[in-house]
């Protein structure tokens, strides 16, 4: 131990050529939101293509000053991803998602999410590789990248459409993962009903035993705020509040870890869970700091991650292999793809036939136009399916093999060119199918108020809490009908709230369960930017 | 370099022991906090003695369970420290500070800490070391700990002595780091005149450099955003400008490690100029969660290494040597803590006899308690002496040595005793000294209410503004002839204001040079949690 931690001291500081990259990769993060944050009136941009391209430019600049040995300031590690860039980004899914919808529409979403993983299992047959690795190239092309659909549509104005996609991808990207967990875990070689059912049985456990212990997690620390905090009324302290929910956050992480469950999904769990209860046990300067806070690093995770996938797009040793059969690698590419666009398309439309026809009112049907966009949201390949590809293909130390080479260019092809094609498309077609509501950027942004702030001094009856909601006061045409057929509608919805009400928030706090001290300075939702 | 990634790689995640103690480490920081927060009343106890002591109890407990193998969970690294916990803490320092205090009282401050930080220097004689190990015990031992005094002083009531023990605090630490620095840069086998003047030279040239880079990347980061953001008028993105201001601030710790200075000054200044410019030009939201979030990232790495040291301070192989020689060990530490307690008596009390002869108003002069106040606080030591120590004394690999391992775990001890027994009687000591105003924790903890936020709103003469201010309004005794004489006193200060309002604020932006929107929806400084 003493020995690897003075390896990884060597790496990090006294390595001049390190402290070189980190400033440049720094520097290039900063550059990346600044120069994103000026292209957003641009019609076709978005902030992760502009990560891409300047990742790309950067690559292509290293890559001539090196001679062509080199495109990428340093070696990606995909434990780095999945340790420090991954986390961010699924608790802060979880955290800042809108529990109401999401939980309304999960049977959709898991439709969408669970079915729409195992669609390309047994379409791919082209190549030397193991059975076991077809199964991986399904689970890796079933995480969806659906940010750029996300950066277009608005929250408050389709809050349906926005959390069927919003769901779907955070579905997806924890339904393969899992599945690659699973699939990794057992011996292939011969595929019968008892490895089946067994690969199935062993999906499931990790599925319910990560979920449950994400909960667990996320309600031990609305127990220890709540009682430690509020019990003992002695003073409230921001930092203490923060710190623990960060660290709390990062345990459920270890912990799934610990008992080699799907660490992702435990933390998306716990992020809901926190924000449901953790959440209001705390001071309003804990709501605003965490709130962001958790937003933020999730943000530079992502730049990260695709500022990276654009230098390493032109690593010089992956390409050698490829270029001894460029016609295979293209091939394999185009029918990625294919098989993507066709697959999608397959799933979408009929399971949005079949939701259609379970919702009685007309208003939460998924008409055409809708389903388009569900559809193209999916289209997009981003940096889940790069680091599982990673994990798949270049562990066990056999980087060197050339399928397996061939497996990570074609990854990185259709990741480039589904986010930066279809990508660029996205923003021009939502503007087309939803020419109604306003999906210009210039909408007085909704993401930067804390609206949500002021909801727990509206005292009304919304029990959909949590730091990102407001789609009840938001929302299109809160007419008396569609409340009526809600309230008809709400089924298992009403039994939780009930449970909810009369046992949860007792115990675990949560809106309307924490002393609400009158003199709050924060004034019901004026408007402030403008 | 792939090497190296790999064993990284293998080191975080592969390794299932690893799991098992970064679980342990995150769940006894998680028991810190609680534990801390419920011992808070308590007379004699604060959170780094509450950390240090359940960092004991867990090394009891691994020694006993591995059979005194080891007792701690992982090796401490010197530049987990220097990369990780370090930053946070200095840059945290420098966003809170209280900038008006702090440069007011610049000459005191830099009396204290930099006269102070040489005074050990040819005191120690007492073993086979070489002259640069005396100079960097002497450096090693001027990194004074003044947390525990702090956590008693109250910012609000005693402004004057808070700011002299905070600010003496941070440039002990950072004169300390920049002497070491300097003092490893030379072969100091031959001391003479033009090595003497060589090393001040340089010495000086650290300081000097990495302040200028400090304000340079915190002048470029406020006009950034207040050109990017303002200058646009699009829309304000919290979790862009947080992720910025995150950015910046650690691009200009990496800035100085390329270039070789003090990254440890480069970030208190960077920290300085984002409050006073930077901090004024972002959101509400923003500077709500900057604000705490560097205050939670900081308390996180104080309780991280005060763990940490308790731990450590039963690492059998280093207790080795000490049990062959146990009396010089003894009498090492004994030497130490005295010349401590008379090093610091003979500096603190001539110099604020010195200094006070300067002061014209009985007010700002430094009374005899405050004095010892001073005096006191300034005995303990803490995690950077730990880390100087590692730093000199492992580096180049003679961690086997028996000189070392002597030092290291004098060092230890200092700082478990100063620690514990000088910090468990600051309580008692401070009420005694300081009996007029309330130093009890009951107060309503001004730490948590962010009272800062509500200032611009009163729109009055006051500059010194930032995430952690308020002493103009709340400083004792207000009275008219204190603020005539500060007036006439004003000085430098008053030239600088001139400056900063004529030049600075209209290209960098800070308080009054953003365009303020009245709807603000946050009231002035009502009181919300009792």
């Amino acid at each position: 131990m003493t020995y690897y931690e003075k390896v990884i001291a060597s790496v990090i500081s006294s390595d001049h050529a390190s402290v070189v990259s980190m400033n440049l990769f720094v520097a290039l993060l900063c550059a990346c939101i600044i120069i994103g944050h000026l292209l957003e009136e641009n019609r076709w941009l978005n902030e992760s293509i502009t990560a891409l391209l300047i990742g790309l430019c950067t690559g292509v600049f290293i890559l001539l000053n090196t001679g062509g040995r080199s495109s990428h300031i340093f070696v990606f590690s995909e434990d780095l991803f999945f340790i420090y860039l991954l986390p961010p980004i699924i608790f802060n899914a979880g955290f800042q998602v809108k529990k109401k919808q999401f939980f309304r529409n999960f049977m959709t979403i898991i439709l969408f999410g669970a079915v729409g993983a195992i669609h390309l299992f047994q379409k791919l047959d082209l190549g030397s590789l193991k059975i076991g690795d077809y199964l991986a190239i399904g689970a890796i092309f079933s995480a969806t990248d659906s940010v750029c659909t996300l950066q277009v549509l608005n929250q408050d104005e389709t809050p349906l459409l926005y959390s069927l996609v919003f769901g779907e991808g955070v579905v997806n990207d924890a339904t393969s993962v899992v599945l690659l967990k699973a699939i990794q875990n057992f011996d292939l070689s011969h595929i019968d009903f008892a490895t089946t059912s067994e690969l199935l049985a062993n999906f499931l456990y990790l599925l319910i035993a990560s979920t449950v212990l994400g909960i667990l997690v996320g309600l031990l620390s609305a127990y220890i705020i709540k009682n430690l905090y509020f019990g003992k009324l002695i003073r409230h302290c921001t930092d203490r509040e923060v710190a623990l929910m960060i660290l709390m956050a990062y345990l459920s992480y270890m912990l799934a870890e610990l008992f080699a469950l799907s660490a992702i999904l435990t933390m998306f769990f716990c992020g809901i869970v926190m924000s449901h209860y953790t959440w209001h046990n705390v001071t309003e300067s804990s709501r605003v700091t965490t709130k962001h806070a958790f937003a933020t690093l999730s943000f530079i995770a992502e730049i990260f991650i695709f500022l990276y996938v654009g230098m390493d797009a032109l690593d010089i040793e992956k390409w050698r292999f490829v270029s001894q059969s460029p016609g295979k690698s293209v091939g394999i590419s185009s029918l990625l793809i294919g098989l993507i666009l066709v697959g999608r398309a397959a799933f979408v439309f009929p399971l949005s036939f079949l939701s259609n026809m379970f919702k009685k009112s007309s208003y939460e049907k998924i008409n055409m136009k809708q389903q388009i966009t569900i559809w193209w949201s999916g289209l997009m390949r981003g940096a889940v399916s790069i680091a599982l590809a990673y994990n798949q293909f270049t562990r066990l130390g056999h980087t060197k093999l050339r399928e397996n080479a061939i497996m990570i260019t074609s990854t990185i092809s259709v990741v480039l060119f589904s986010t930066v094609v279809f990508g660029m498309m996205t923003k021009p077609l939502v503007r087309l199918l939803l020419p109604s509501s306003k999906h210009m950027i210039s909408i007085p942004s909704p993401p930067s108020t804390p609206k949500t702030l002021t909801e727990p001094l509206l005292g009304n009856g919304h029990h959909d809490s949590g730091p990102n909601n407001g789609d009840n006061l938001n929302g299109p045409s809160p007419n008396p009908l569609r409340m009526l057929l809600n309230l008809c509608n709400r089924g298992v919805h009403h039994y939780w709230r009930k449970f909810d009400d009369s046992v949860m928030r007792p115990v675990f706090g949560g809106r309307g369960f924490v002393p609400y001290v009158p003199g709050s300075p924060l004034e019901p939702g004026l408007p402030r930017w403008h």
